[in-house]
């Protein structure tokens, strides 16, 4: 069942430990098949090593397990309300990836100080605030996903052009059209989370980078008018 | 002897030049047999790339070698001091990991600023005094351990929900139900203790994570609730 | 056509991966062979695991492509007005290496702290100014090249001496006598701006290195009483 | 002719790059034999990886090249000042490892935060001045070697006791009783750099460890009464 998926998955999920963005399990990828509503995912708690493309659990958009011999990543409601909500994004990817997941844990968002960012993220990345102790207690990995749906609505914020955001003392959510892109999308904000936190140190007066430079450099990778790459 | 233990052990000491938490051989790994009321530890000072599991050595809960032909690490008393106090372990670990010991340089306790912190240690990560000039001169190690056990009950904190600790201008001692559990204690301590460092230089005025949320992550790996993982 | 120069861009462009210098495709290397005025670049957004020699683009120096299946580099266009103006160098680097693009996101030039920047750079490394929106707009690529070559004229810096420069908000640009050394000057660029953020960390009121031992070391190196290496 | 000197220090110099310590060509390695005076050393510029034993070059105490086709390091008069007056010395070291660089660019002494200081080193770890211009203009290299000496008696220290120093805006030198134990002092020196580093950042007005506890660290491991390791 969705032996294609499974596979692209798998090797999203792969990519993690490979761009160094996972300590023991902590970290998952999904993906899904739009036409058909399901997704797969990284069961929980498996290792790295012992993975394989057929222990991706298939699970529907009510969070259901369709197929699998494990349980799926203790994050799938998360992953769920994204897919319901952002209807374009065809991968969710969660790791608590160490620069990222420290902005996260100091509350702030990450300004756009630079081209690396505007390549990928149009503006500052957003710090979301944590769950209220009800939220928590009624259904934390559900609530999560509608915390940043509605977060994204109010700040409005196109999930498209910011493919990822902070959840407040925990980590980083991104996402992008397919599994490739959404782990993509955590690499560039890794990086992008480094070079933010030693720019501030280097200059502790710093302002972010100029609008004209953030657009120049967004639309030319993004868009119509784009002219970066081979397409 | 204890072939199954030694072994065990072995795997577990050679996870720290895996994980990236030692430098020459600047840490040791213990594991008990509760049964006999044995354990098997690292000789002092040999290189890891030497080692093989025949070369641990057995110790009981005297300190004494009852079966090696190095003599144990250097820091066998204060591991003999930890299963005598704590019964539920099984795993006893000692790094100079980098992150970690800069906290422990500092005197400081680690505050619990996110959810990899919250997932695996329940509150802060304590930082013990120094020993005094008589506690060094008496018997350095065993003392080391009685701190930790001393300051443990005195700050009211079950070792089984906070499995490791700074030694002030020393080190981590960390702990675990195995060997191997010890060890994934001190991996978690040390990038907990990196992603705190970098937390409070883009925030100096962050504070603590709620409540709340440190209790939901914490439950929902440990105790009859969890729900994370396979089992 | 020009397959020697190919095979040493190539090899130059493989040299950022191995030096940790770039994160997917975000670097580019040419070189230029003075006879003819073409020179080969890497193609725009092609993975570095998926490039050989005879994917290198030839262009000539009105930025028009003469060779090439693939679209040359995005920054070509910077690199064309390098060549006019700097008659000297033979090869020029782009990259976001983490430490410089920190520098240059802060807006900051890297004051000369050691012997380890004065062996290859004379003098601070300038941060030039961000592009008007006029420049921007106009032809971005082109402009980064005039703002190099107009700034160091203004600022009476000889591109030889100072193999590198920073685009505010952007990242370095380098170069050298051939592909080759201009990656030298890349990697050394990088060294010396981590070692220029982590000194000012250590003491903030930290001054430059004294002049004298900044020529002793430069002069060590380059020119005609240079003794270091087997030249 | 000393093919067994040759050897190790070849060997000793290999382990620079194998503990992350250079960068290029930016260290030298050298080990003496007493009885003829005369010590290995790396050839100047010469990149590791094309390294071999017979390419060391052997000097005398006067700093002639006895034996050898390259020309030695270009440090080599900085060696002989350390081999003539520190007469228990068998192997020095010269890097511009990172962190230790960084804290030689500070003109800071590195203080003795913990007992993995304590442990290789007696005390703080002094960062001498620059040379003058009259030093400079002199004879570099061979000044440099005298600064060394002469501040190491007028600070009344032990070079045995503490086998590294910083020079200001410069970088390390470390020495060992032989060519293997001079890079220990060297990677010893990286690791303390960088935890006094992150030492100070965690907590700005840290204080040195107690006296006691670097007495008891150092001769754990240091003099007759040692019981560190299996010796």
């Amino acid at each position: 069942m969705l032996e294609e998926l499974k596979k692209k998955v798998y090797e999203a999920n792969m990519l993690l430990p490979k761009y160094g963005l996972v300590t023991f399990t902590w970290g998952n990828v999904s993906g899904i098949d739009r036409e058909s509503g399901l997704f797969a995912i990284k069961p929980s708690g498996v290792p790295y090593e012992e993975l394989s493309p057929e222990d991706m659990v298939i699970v529907d958009l009510n969070g259901k397990v369709v197929e699998g011999k494990y349980r799926p990543s203790s994050d799938t409601a998360t992953h769920v309300e994204l897919y319901k909500a952002f209807k374009t994004i065809g991968g969710v990817v969660h790791t608590h990836s160490s620069y990222a997941t420290s902005w996260a844990q100091s509350g702030r968002d990450i300004p756009c100080y630079g081209t690396t960012h505007a390549d990928y993220f149009y503006g500052d990345i957003p710090c979301l605030r944590c769950l209220t102790k009800e939220e928590i207690e009624d259904a934390y990995e559900e609530n999560t996903g509608h915390l940043i749906v509605n977060e994204f609505a109010r700040l409005n914020r196109d999930p498209e052009a910011v493919p990822a955001c902070l959840c407040k003392n925990h980590g980083p959510f991104c996402w992008g059209k397919d599994p490739y892109h959404a782990v993509e999308s955590a690499v560039v904000l890794e990086e992008v989370a480094k070079m933010a936190y030693r720019t501030e140190l280097i200059n502790p007066r710093v302002e972010r980078a100029p609008q004209d430079l953030q657009d120049k450099h967004y639309y030319r990778k993004h868009g119509k008018n784009a002219y970066y790459g081979q397409n």
